[in-house]
């Protein structure tokens, strides 16, 4: 077997055998596949694309390269939860302590983020003392002890991902339906649990830009999932703004905190929360009602149930808990500045790439993995779509440790705001959700 | 400038400016682009193509990677040839002494063969001493004393090409029409002649197997040398069948030389031969007339003019002219195996590429440029197509040094001929030629 007749039956749009997939695959592993081969074979894969069973032998491919996490007894149990990246997307934040609080062990592994805004690992690294470098036999024990643990990835988990990762980055194939469906999949399903919920977004932020693509990637990742004997539910979920009013690592554990206090009881991060919530209960069996499991975990918050398995979580890291009380123990920026909105009307949109960009000038985000991240800054929006303004208000507020950069932060969230007269129609966050059971209609 | 957003850009079939191409090539030559990125980009152009512009700056940028020959006064009368390759094709041979015989001067640079016969140059060192060699200086000298001379190509020229094409070749991207253009074209141009002939094969043992597809091949050709300043013909001709007689290295060379002898007068080698010529000689303006060109080109081979500018050519770079008289001065193969036709009829047709494959493993040719080659061996086809043949006819001979080697190849010989019932109706060689003033129609 050759790599440049892979390349060239892929080329002309053939199918590749599960042999070949593996041979590709091992090649790249043991360096026999140079690069340039690899590379070319993601264009052709780009252009061509792969069947569902062929993704589901890529996806089989990458998780045998690697390690596989076995939690044992918990596997059935276990729910994990992904997204597929959004600005100011801290519902993993919210939705671990209020599961663990319903009595759902969850075991989270979480990659570091990259892009213009930290990922879960770094927001809860902005808690002081919080330390995500667990073992799995710490993390095991952990989700034994108090029923949920989140640690980054350390294991050497689907290393052929990494590698095809890499590469797909810097030769322009990472927006390739089959690529990243598999790239997903094999790394929740190494990360060990059977349950797995996807939060598949959509918009001008996301790689999808509409629902109908996020959803056609959704069925993918669900039947993918199926083949290889896991239970995933995809929810499709619009990123057209920002999630939530915080953008930014400490900003976001804070708003995190405000919505286990029980102070943030509408809006897209309560909305998500308790939907992601109420799909993992029914998904392992506790509910079969969708309203009934969402009043139980509206109890759960509001008695402060879901705020102490956080505590306890961050305490179970090392962290300071101490936090959730008193917000200025976090590391604070030098500078707070409140704009203002410039003419009264409705908020129809903010765009989310805009406020990413802003946040990342502001130091929030990294480009390299081993780039420096300031927790401190960020980017707070008083007014969010749908909501009325008045000429004057505070429309957004910079947190910030750079007066220049503050300026350059300002001229880009001032241009994320479409403001203007007509009243918006409300739209719902979620577009739509792929069961495992439903999703084989590809 | 970033080299992930030019693959994005032709991923999306974008066009790229001639700054983005040069500095494509130029990032291509200090290693700044790594091959991954190339071979991507690479897959990208094979399924988006070039714009003729595009393909002109690329073929520029290439050109101007490495040294220009310039040949000076010389440069607007020389000719040079070129064929895409083909099986037996050895009108170079035949056609560069009778040119020098006419008066026009002949430079002519030559790669190595890779593949399954040996290419020009190692057909040319078939001939005991023969001498490829040569400096720039020693081949200006050398056409400035007899019109001709023929040298492996040892410059530095297109190195981008080079690195492009070693890429291409393994990552199934070799089969793109500007990426052929403007490969063949570069070359051609930076070897220093202002008139090029450009020999396009068309068929099942080419690279384009229609004529219609070397036909848009060649325009593009042309019009790519036409926007660079050079007056390229392009001949496109079948390669159904191997070319003349003879495919093995010595044994093309005597070939060759019959034909000089005025020993062939008619069949493929003749026609072929007296086209390209007549092409140059009305190219370089010494005729108007085909048919007049042919007259004075015929009277050149029957004089014994021709032949005898072949003498001088090899004496010159160091061979033994007596092989002209002599063909047992050649390095002679242990068996000559004559194969009869099984069947009465009509030869139909005469695979190339299996012909081709039955003289590579006589040891005729060579996979990578540093494997020997055994100029001794070879197939002589007793029949070609369009004869007549009766069962217990020499169909073919084998030239080989080993007997078993010799059974292999017998078997795909066999299967090479279709021989029936029918006669065939006689086709052309030459399916149209295209003229620098006649590209432009693309």
């Amino acid at each position: 077997m050759r790599i440049v007749d892979l390349i060239e039956k892929k080329k002309h749009g053939k199918i590749l055998t599960k042999e070949e997939i593996n041979f590709l695959i091992d090649s790249l592993m043991d360096g026999t596949a140079p690069d340039y081969q690899i590379a070319a074979w993601l264009m052709a894969v780009y252009f061509k694309g792969l069947t569902q069973e062929e993704t589901v032998n890529l996806t089989a491919a990458m998780i045998n390269s690697g390690d596989v996490i076995d939690f044992g007894d918990l596997t059935d149990s276990i729910v994990d939860k992904h997204s597929t990246g959004g600005v100011g997307d801290k519902v993993t934040i919210t939705l671990i302590p209020l599961l663990a609080a319903a009595g759902i062990p969850v075991a989270k592994l979480s990659g570091k983020g990259l892009g213009h805004t930290g990922g879960t690992i770094d927001k809860l690294e902005s808690i002081p003392g919080f330390n995500t470098k667990l073992t799995i036999e710490d993390l095991i024990k952990q989700v034994k002890e108090i029923n949920v643990a989140i640690a980054s990835q350390t294991q050497n988990l689907t290393p052929a991902d990494g590698k095809l990762y890499a590469l797909r980055d810097v030769t322009a194939t990472v927006d390739s339906m089959p690529l990243i469906a598999s790239s997903v999949v094999s790394k929740k399903i190494a990360s060990g649990a059977k349950n797995i919920i996807l939060d598949v977004k959509y918009g001008s932020g996301a790689f999808m830009k509409t629902p109908e693509d996020a959803a056609e990637l959704s069925k993918l990742m669900v039947n993918v999932g199926k083949a290889l004997n896991k239970s995933i539910t995809a929810v499709i979920t619009s990123m057209e703004e920002p999630l939530g009013r915080a953008v930014g690592n400490s900003l976001e554990i804070i708003e995190s905190v405000e919505f286990l206090k029980g102070n943030i009881k509408t809006g897209d991060v309560a909305d998500l929360t308790y939907s992601f919530a109420a799909i993992a209960l029914m998904q392992v069996g506790m509910y079969n009602n969708e309203a009934e499991a969402k009043e139980y975990l509206r109890e759960l918050v509001e008695s402060g149930k879901a705020l102490e398995k956080l505590r306890k979580l961050i305490a179970a890291q090392g962290g300071n808990p101490e936090i959730i009380n008193n917000y200025d123990l976090f590391e604070l920026p030098k500078y707070k500045v409140e704009c203002e909105a410039k003419k009264s009307g409705y908020v129809h949109n903010i765009d989310a790439y805009k406020i990413a960009y802003a946040c990342k000038i502001l130091g929030a985000g990294r480009d390299r993995k081993t780039d420096p991240i300031d927790y401190s800054v960020g980017i707070y929006l008083n007014k969010k779509s749908g909501e009325a303004v008045n000429k004057g208000d505070i429309l957004y507020t910079i947190y910030s440790n750079d007066s220049e950069k503050t300026k350059i932060a300002q001229k880009y969230c001032d241009e994320a705001f479409d403001v203007n007269n007509e009243k918006p129609s409300h739209n719902s966050m979620i577009y739509k959700i792929i069961r495992a059971e439903e999703g084989n209609d590809v």
